[in-house]
């Protein structure tokens, strides 16, 4: 089977094509993708090397002594940021005309949410109570970005595995907070505001929630309370998985108490069964949730999710020109094998 | 430093922060990015094995006996295409409402440019009358979709390297055409129309040429007859490098034999210069040409170029979620240090 498939919401095409999978392969596997990469620790991300890290900005400990060992998680100034918080870094441009009023100082704020203390755990392997204070942390950080107008944009995401990207394996994630908002963000909300202004004000998410549990279970993989776990109909990586609020919801930093448990719950369920089917893969996860600012509050065609991508292959020149993807596993067939493998 | 950088050409925003270059890692080394990767053949590309590839499409051979080993260059059907020429693969949908005219077949071609008949020969060690040979034959095959209306674009891209993408280590490049545009070419097609219609009709890769020649050198890094190449103003991969034609031209495929030599010859010097800074690195490089059709050939305002990327890191979370890149290397540096690279 060979398809097109156009994704309404990030406007763009993807090719699925499960004849790819096939093909061989002559290089030598140089690279092992499992646990055996990742350093055994200590590293400046454990307890007691808090000196050696950027300021801290948030956490969760026993006490409420800044800088103490006694956290379960912290977010920290990234020491070696993109971006920085003080204006006053940028030359005179120099630049002539051709570039003229490209650029902008490197303002924004760059962060590390440090997971747990353990330099073994991953994320799925703490208790959903541990994971849920994790993703608090994310809703705190956007809060306080949603109350500085002069940031417009905040991307959280993680990285694990050094194919991921990855430089740390002490279990963490990052937000970059910009002045400017993303060209995917705002694809995104094209996307959904034609499709809601096509479709009778219908929000497209919703659609596809109500799709996956009433209509067609196809590419449902998981569901519980608050939450529905499924293989995008367009996914641009193998086994690529979305968690969705099955509630509208535009604002992931708004959702209360009783959903983000929920959610904490589906996330380790997911995480816990990509490492089972592919032996600790390196993934990617990235909150695609509204800009900031009091404009996209409440959007009644945006709806936030969490898009999680596992890395079993290497993009290549083709996506890198185009900008499509070419995917060789079938989602509908992804979706499958996901749902039926079992976690403890 | 850190700023942001806006391409006006791809609309989109690049990070450059020369901080992040001197964050640690705690991942062992367990990816080599050198020769050492590259299986020691033979391989399905290599004479001999013409019974086990993909169909013969174009060929620049000594005898003309189709399928015989005394070739020089050999563009061959994909075996394990993303896209076929056959048009009845498409099952009845029963996607319900959602994604209701959102696919299409997997209609294309895709094909594989095998470079050379040697095994252990990389592209930029061939002379550069053979690396002008493998141009030709991209040029050839766009213009053979150039007169097939069904087809409405088409990519030219090389993998190299397993961190590149590459499954196959023989030296080669491929081509996928399509039935529809990639969204990253129509943003460059938006990106040079606004810029023509700000500027009083002036293309911006010719601005840009003009700027890095005559005005202020500081990202060029070669320039022959022909060409240049340059480290791009807002570049998303450390190192990447532009060669784009000094004189305006929308359409790769109808370049004359003495720019295709020029070309070639400064293909093969920028690829070498890669390999003697970097030690055999990972690369792709992408053909960024007009769209197939008329309307589209001798564009006052788009300006076809070769985009090389060199992976001397993975992109992670933030670069899949929102689509920006962060960049470690300032391009003005990168031009510096690649335009003082010797090669013999
Ligand atoms: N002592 C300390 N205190 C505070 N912070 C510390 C620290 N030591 C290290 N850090 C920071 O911790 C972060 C760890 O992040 P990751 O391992 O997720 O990937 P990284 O950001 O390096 O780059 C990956 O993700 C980015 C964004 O997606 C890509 O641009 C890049 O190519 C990819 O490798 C780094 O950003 C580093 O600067
Ligand atoms: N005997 C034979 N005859 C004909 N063709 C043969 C053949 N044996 C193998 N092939 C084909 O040769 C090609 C070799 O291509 P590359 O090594 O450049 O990367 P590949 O296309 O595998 O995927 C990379 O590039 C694509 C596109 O960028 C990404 O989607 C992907 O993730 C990445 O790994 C493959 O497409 C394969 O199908």
């Amino acid at each position: 089977m060979a398809e097109l498939r156009h994704d309404l919401l990030r406007q763009r095409w993807v090719i699925i094509s499960d004849k790819r999978g096939k093909r061989p392969s002559d290089f030598k596997k140089v690279s092992s993708q499992n646990r055996d990469e990742f350093d055994s620790g200590p590293c400046a991300f454990c307890p007691g090397h808090e000196n050696e890290n950027g300021h801290e900005i948030y956490a969760v400990r026993d006490g409420d002594e800044d800088d103490a060992p006694d956290w379960h998680l912290r977010v920290i100034e990234n020491k070696y940021p993109a971006v920085s918080p003080s204006f006053d870094e940028l030359l005179p441009s120099g630049e002539g005309t051709v570039y003229g009023a490209c650029r902008l100082a490197g303002f924004g704020s760059h962060e590390v949410i440090v997971e747990t203390p353990s330099h073994h755990l991953s994320l799925p392997e703490l208790p959903s109570s541990h994971v849920a204070e994790v993703l608090k942390a994310y809703q705190a950080r956007i809060n306080h970005f949603q109350n500085d107008s002069r940031f417009k944009f905040c991307q959280v995401y993680k990285n694990r595995g050094n194919r991921a990207g990855a430089s740390m394996s002490h279990s963490h994630s990052q937000l970059i907070a910009l002045p400017v908002v993303s060209h995917n963000i705002q694809a995104e909300l094209r996307g959904a505001q034609e499709y809601y202004d096509k479709h009778d004000k219908q929000c497209i998410l919703c659609d596809v929630v109500r799709h996956e549990t009433q209509v067609n279970r196809i590419r449902l993989i998981d569901e519980n309370e608050h939450f529905i776990t499924l293989s995008p109909y367009a996914p641009m990586f193998p086994y690529e998985t979305w968690l969705v609020p099955k509630n509208h919801s535009s604002n992931f930093e708004t959702v209360g108490e009783a959903e983000i448990l929920s959610m904490a719950e589906m996330l380790k369920l997911t995480l816990r069964k990509l490492d089972v089917a592919f032996g600790y893969p390196p993934y990617n996860y990235t909150l695609q949730t509204a800009p900031l600012g009091k404009e996209h509050l409440n959007s009644a065609h945006f709806h936030w999710y969490l898009d999680i991508l596992p890395h079993l292959s290497s993009p290549g020149g083709f996506e890198l020109g185009s900008g499509c993807y070419i995917n060789p596993i079938v989602p509908e067939e992804a979706a499958k094998f996901l749902r039926n493998i079992e976690v403890q």
